[in-house]
């Protein structure tokens, strides 16, 4: 695609960048731009900056905040012995929104995998050994591991579980099993076998 | 969806302006755009305002241009006797991305609409009558209207064809028929009725 300007040509090839969105894309995004006023184009741009310069990480749970500790963490109503482990700021959300979680969490940041060269290091399983030996900012009674169930998900999940096995803590992980509309025959055979070993009782 | 931190809240809800994007698109960017480093979102950032501060337009044909007058108004290969009537700046790259015109264009930026309040006044179609008046930046022998086959881009072109008249430049249109690679019975009725009055001499 021959662009007529230096300056549209750049403005495409940086909104290219962002994930899943092509030259085309970005060409309607830039136009669409160009037919805006300029302010709301520098408010724009002075988002997505922000985005980098004034957004903090939980000091706690490493969740997204704009303060140094994040709501979720400083609120009153959490159960503060519950922490739930999850890969990222995404699963955060998504837990959330089924509001029936009100316990606090732990944002890994991402899960252990050697391909990608991201190790123990990389991921804050330090921080979560710290926050249950310490009990800072509150004593942890429960350890839910909420990992992708992927290899690295479920290695970054074992590995967690020794590591905490001396602190004594409570640790479990989210129930594995037929999901709630699912049919059986369109249930794959994985799931459906775990659905049979972890049967719970029958409530009438 | 509830978001843990009002700046990430604002760069989602600027990017769901961009057409097409809705919240969870946006989300999907602002994390993106989290992940990468400052200099990488500044850039991006630039880029944009950059769009509305430095972007020309053609001072003759009124396309996208880093200069006052466009490459293509100031090529000495091109035709300056033929100008192409577009309606928007995506129907120049859409022309020349055929490499099969190397006259110049004018492009509109609308076609006439009263119900969206688009009026005459509007769209550069002062500034055509005036080229070809005037003969400036050169003398206008031919004015192709390539405008959509729409309500408006009809009236639009009626308009343009009837302020033309006096000038005694000649006016054509673009061709319309059966696409190249259709067959007729997936035509519809206007399309293959107008190919049928519009028959050319068979090209043995």
């Amino acid at each position: 695609m021959e662009l007529p300007s230096k300056i549209l040509q750049e403005a495409v090839e940086q909104l290219a960048t962002l994930p899943g969105v092509g030259k085309r894309s970005a060409l309607r995004y830039a136009l669409h731009l160009l037919g805006r006023d300029e302010q709301a184009v520098r408010d724009m741009s002075e988002a997505l900056v922000r985005l980098k310069t004034e957004l903090h990480h939980c000091r706690y749970c490493h969740n997204l905040s704009d303060t140094e500790v994040c709501p979720i963490c400083s609120s009153e109503k959490r159960q503060k012995g519950l922490v739930c482990v999850v890969e990222n700021v995404q699963d955060v959300m998504a837990i959330e929104n089924t509001q029936q979680y009100r316990g606090l969490y732990h944002v890994l940041g991402g899960v252990i995998s050697p391909i990608d060269g991201i190790g123990v290091q990389d991921i804050e399983i330090a921080s979560l050994l710290r926050r249950v030996e310490t009990g800072d900012p509150a004593p942890v009674e429960e350890v839910i591991i909420a990992l992708p169930t992927t290899m690295e998900g479920d290695t970054t999940g074992y590995y967690i579980h020794r590591q905490l096995q001396p602190t004594g803590v409570k640790v479990t992980t989210l129930a594995r099993g037929v999901a709630v509309g699912d049919s059986l025959n369109y249930t794959d055979e994985i799931t459906l076998g775990r659905s049979i070993a972890h049967r719970i009782p029958f409530e009438g």
